[in-house]
Parts: C-alpha cells; structure tokens; sequence
C-alpha cells in the first residue's frame, strides 16, 4: 500500500515485525503486533488503522475502538476472517453458501460427522491458520488427536471446525470492496489455482466463467460485505463445485493473493481501493486494462535459494513480464515475490508467467 | 522511482535537497548536490549514481568517475542536457534536426542573427534554465541586456544561444531508454501541450502521428540516444513545424514529464526503464496497456490553494481518473502533481483529465 498512498499524498505509517520486512519503506515502528501497549502506541499516531494481515488479537482492536480509534475493517467484521467458526456461523445466518459444517469439540462429534459426511473431511483450527496451516484432511479423529487434546483445544476456543470434503472443479477468489459510507465495487472474479495448499497462480478473469457465476460471485461477496459491514477489501475463496454451484472456503478483509494481479491488470489496484476504502474515500473505477491478467507467485524453493540470482536473464528473455520481489529473506514455501502478465489471452500469459516463474527459481 | 525499485528488489538510496521533498520515503542523505563533499559522500554509498534533474555540477560528476563511481548517464552525455550550446553543438555535427541558431556572445551578434532569421528569435541561457526559465522571446538585444551584461554572461560560460522562432504546428516528445549494452527502446511519440512554457497536457499517441513521423522520431531518438552514448531514459522534445518537419528542440536524460503516462499507460513505466537502464539491466516492453493515455499537470493555482482540498469530491466524480501528488506545498505554477486518463480514444480522455484537473484546482 505503500505506493499508491504516496501518490495519493496519503500519509502512510507502518507498524512492522521487524527492521527488515518487505515495509520497510514506511516503517516508522517495529515491534509485536500482539501486544497491547505497542498496537495502542502505534494507533494513537494515525487517524485510521488498517492492516496487512487479521491476526492481531481482537480484543486489542476492541479496546482500541472503546477508545475512538477508527479501526477498519472494524472488530467485528474482522472477527469472521480471524475465525473460521465465527465466520461459517455468520455465512450461515446471512444465507451465503456454506459447503456442510460442524463445530466439533470431541473426537466422538468428529468421527459422527465423518460417519456421515465422510469418508475424507476437513477439519480446520478455527483461528490462527494460513496458506494451508491449521487444516487437515482426515478420515479419523486420532489424525487431529493433537489438537483435541488439552492445551490446543483451549487455545483454540473450544473446538474445531470440520467441513465436508467439497468435490470442487476448481476454486475461485472474488475481490471486492466497500467503504464506511457503503460503496461496493467489485473486480472480475478469478480462478485460483494451488499448490501444496498455497496459492501458486490467479487467472482473471477465471476462464469460461459464465456471465451467471460471475454475477453469482459478486453477489455472494457484495451480501457477506454488507451484512458483515465490512470495509476495505474483501477476498472471497469460493469452490466452484462439480455440479456447478459457489460454496464459501474463506475469506479475507485486506489486500490479498488473489488480487495481485490487479496492481498492472485493473485501472485500480487493490492496494490502492483499500486505502480508499479503509478512508473513506470515493473508490476506483475496477475495469481491467488487458482482457487477461496472470499472476504466479514465487515461493521459495529451498533456504537458500534466492530468485534474484537469475533476475538479469530473467528480464531479458521476459520482457513483458512484471517482476514483484518483496526483499525477503529466501525459505523453502515462502511467498518471497510474484510475477505478473497482461495479455489477451489466457494461455499465453499463463505459459509465460510460469516459464518465467521456472527460470527465476531454477 | 522508488516504487519499482521496491518491486525490483532494487535498494534506492536518494539525496534530496530537504526533508520534506517527494522522495521522501527513500531519502537518506539530505543536502546541496552542488557541494562536492556531500554528492561525493553520498555517491560512494551507492552502486549506481543516477538523476532526477540535470543540475548537478558537471565537474563533480567527472570527478567522481575519475574515482571509478558508476555515474549513469555519464558526465559525457549528461553534458548535452545541461548545456543548450553543446547540445545544438552535438547535435548539427551527428546530423540531427536543429532549428536555425547561433551562438551569441555580444548585441551585435545576435542584432545580426535577428535581422537574418527575426522579426522574433528564441534567446536561451546555455544552463540552468527549465519550464521557460531561462528562455525569452525577442526582437531586439536590448531584451536579454542583463544576460549579456557581467557578471551574468560569464556565469553562463560567455556565450547565449539563439534561435529561430520555428514556425510550429504543435511540440512533440519522444521517450526512450538505452542501456549501457547498448539496448535501446522507444515508447509512443506523445503530443505535449504547454501553457506558459510549461507542459500542461500530454497526449499518447500524439493524434494523427502518421506512421513515417512517428519512425522518424524514433529515429532521430536512437541517433542521439546512441551517438551521445546516453544512458537511462532519453526524452527528445521536438517542433512539428507547419511544413511537416521534426526538430529538435531540447533533451532530458532521466524520467521526464512527458512520460508520466507510462506510469499507468505502459507495461513498463519511465520510472522503472530508467532504473533498469542506468543498472544495465535488460529493458522492459514499451507497450501500451490501452490505446490511448492522457496526463494532465496540476500546476499550483496560486501560493496557497492546496488541490487536496477538491480530492474527495474529483475521487467520487472521476473514478477512473488516476491522481499523482507530489506532496509539495502549494505555489503558484508549480508542478504539484498529475491526472492520468487511460482509455480508448483522446478526445474522452482528454475531457476527463482536464476536468478532474480543473475541479482539483477550483
């Protein structure tokens, strides 16, 4: 967000992890973002906060909004991208679809619900999860034994969350996002594809996408975005099912993976609308420049293994070819940049991002 | 530059001349880049020591190649943009299209010039002159007196240069890059619209450019971008003259008004050509992302009328339109920022960015 909102003569703060994040531009504090003091200090310094990730604790973010800090997403829309109970309990009282569910707190509730919905199924840590971290697919509950067992099932709240294995033809993302005064906008919906569990590579628009699903796609975020009342932008990963229907995975209040692409792809990239959004300012026009845009991320393919090695005969034979480093230390799995195409058509934008994505990590 | 530098996971380093300049997320030296000791300090702090103006003393540039500094564009070339006379000088001798000049270092001479190619000719300070400084429309020495009288006429190196008043049908600029392999690249030759001697619009394409002209200004770009050995981005501002001629009528070796465009308009921007450039890396696609894009400045109304103030209701009325400030303070005529409009054909483009510029300005 760091470009967009120096040109916009926005005035951005950073409260960063450590000296040496990928913010280091804006970074005017380090220190833990789940400590109390720290967050408070830094809030205090900024008219409205935002953020880069949902995994600063609720109750400071509660704590901050008793004090009038404006903090958007506020806490209780953030509460469903924190957790995933909260959230499939929520989807399910707005009428958004869920694929079937349960919150389970025992390993009978889990093996009842895999009697029922197995013979594979989902269970997920309600809280604390990413890029594939805290899931698991199981066909038994002693495959999660550890995490029903004490301590973790307190620390996560009780209980766990356990879905049924979608048959999914491919999953897809929508991007959108409102302000505090209700505007909504929305991008084309993409397909996401993944890798190990982790995103490797977002086509927009998500093809052979008929004009209905597309629709259906905004409409699903545009109710979850106003029922939550959500502000700033919204990521919903969505299956898209063998018998053709849109089922909720997750979601996601912040810039997001699968929206990249929007950076060269969309007159208004993510990073920018959010901070529209999360200030109430008038949002961007979200039409594509190119019909297509794709974007494949580079994830580490070892500890020691830095892409930036292979840069210069990377860009010569790619020149159409955006390159996104986040100046991250390389580690195997790591998100350490992405690379984007804008073209016309789909499958050769794919074949380049990827042919360039193979000869930075060779 | 600082936003590709951070996608390229390059590590920028800038000396600014205060605190408060636009560069400041990268800023980490502040000083007078006149002042051999700080530009030296700063330059050994740094792989690559490149522009955003052509004003730093010549001779420290030299000094600090003598000391092996990695000076891009070299002293050699940056020469032609600094010093007018060098560069009409350069440029008759390579076979480029100068207007009709001359040299003057007294009244007499340009008495004599004016009574050859008058009734009115273009006088031109050799340095130090930008955005219509240092330029004055006369018909009689009398009218550059002070610049022909001591001390100023040694300060400018003994001599004026005068020209011709070229006989325009509009002014054009074409925008390049070549690095120190020697690769060189072109974007589309742009239209620029000039207000008070300083650009106000630019258009891209330049409309009805036919394809022979666009070829010769390409042409007459690779010529001096070449001859020259200029490296980083190349910006040729040229006369179309009413008989359907191209001549030169000055260079910028750096990122440069006319090209701000390319930020949205281009797979690759000016921004990160000249990066990629003046590091020798290899160059990015000059593409145009849409048929057609239009920049329009936001000149400072007055000293004290800041285009902020109009911000959110031109967000809400041009969704479409991109806005760039600079996060300067507000005086009269200065370049406080820009408006970029992408699209389909100029005249709506055009439409849109002057009346999101008008509206900021009211």
């Amino acid at each position: 967000m760091i470009a967009p909102a120096n040109n916009l003569g926005i005035e951005i703060k950073v409260l960063a992890e450590s000296e040496n994040s990928s913010a280091v531009l804006a970074t005017t504090m380090v220190g833990d973002f789940t400590d109390p003091a720290t967050v408070t200090a830094f809030a205090n310094s900024v008219d409205v906060i935002t953020f880069d990730h949902e995994h600063v604790p609720l109750e400071i973010l509660q704590q901050l909004e008793l004090q009038g800090v404006s903090v958007q997403p506020p806490s209780k829309a953030l509460a469903h991208a924190q957790n995933k109970l909260v959230m499939r309990k929520a989807l399910e009282k707005i009428g958004a679809p869920n694929p079937v569910w349960a919150e389970v707190s025992s390993s009978e509730q889990l093996d009842n619900f895999i009697a029922q919905h197995g013979p594979e199924v989902i269970v997920k840590t309600p809280i604390g999860g990413y890029d594939g971290k805290g899931v698991r697919v199981v066909s038994s509950s002693a495959q999660v034994s550890d995490w029903l067992a004490e301590p973790m099932i307190s620390s996560l709240g009780g209980s766990l969350l356990v879905e049924q294995k979608v048959k999914f033809k491919r999953e897809l993302a929508q991007l959108s996002a409102r302000n505090p005064a209700g505007e909504f906008v929305s991008w084309p919906v993409v397909e996401t594809r993944q890798r190990n569990g982790v995103c490797s590579e977002v086509l927009s628009p998500a093809p052979d996408a008929t004009s209905e699903m597309a629709a259906e796609a905004v409409k699903i975020a545009k109710l979850i975005s106003e029922s939550l009342e959500v502000t700033g932008n919204l990521a919903v990963e969505m299956f898209e099912t063998t018998d053709g229907k849109l089922l909720v995975n997750e979601l996601a209040m912040r810039p997001h993976n699968s929206g990249h692409f929007t950076i060269e792809g969309s007159v208004t990239s993510q990073f920018e609308q959010h901070l529209r959004a999360v200030l109430n300012l008038p949002l961007g026009k979200t039409d594509s420049l190119a019909p297509v845009a794709v974007m494949a991320n580079l994830l580490g393919v070892s500890d020691s293994k830095d892409f930036m090695d292979n840069y210069q005969r990377v860009m010569a034979e790619f020149p159409q070819v955006k390159i996104h480093s986040y100046g991250k230390a390389p580690r195997l799995d790591r998100k350490l940049g992405h690379v984007t195409v804008c073209g016309d058509d789909i499958a050769s934008c794919l074949n380049q991002a990827e042919a360039a994505r193979d000869q930075l990590n060779k």
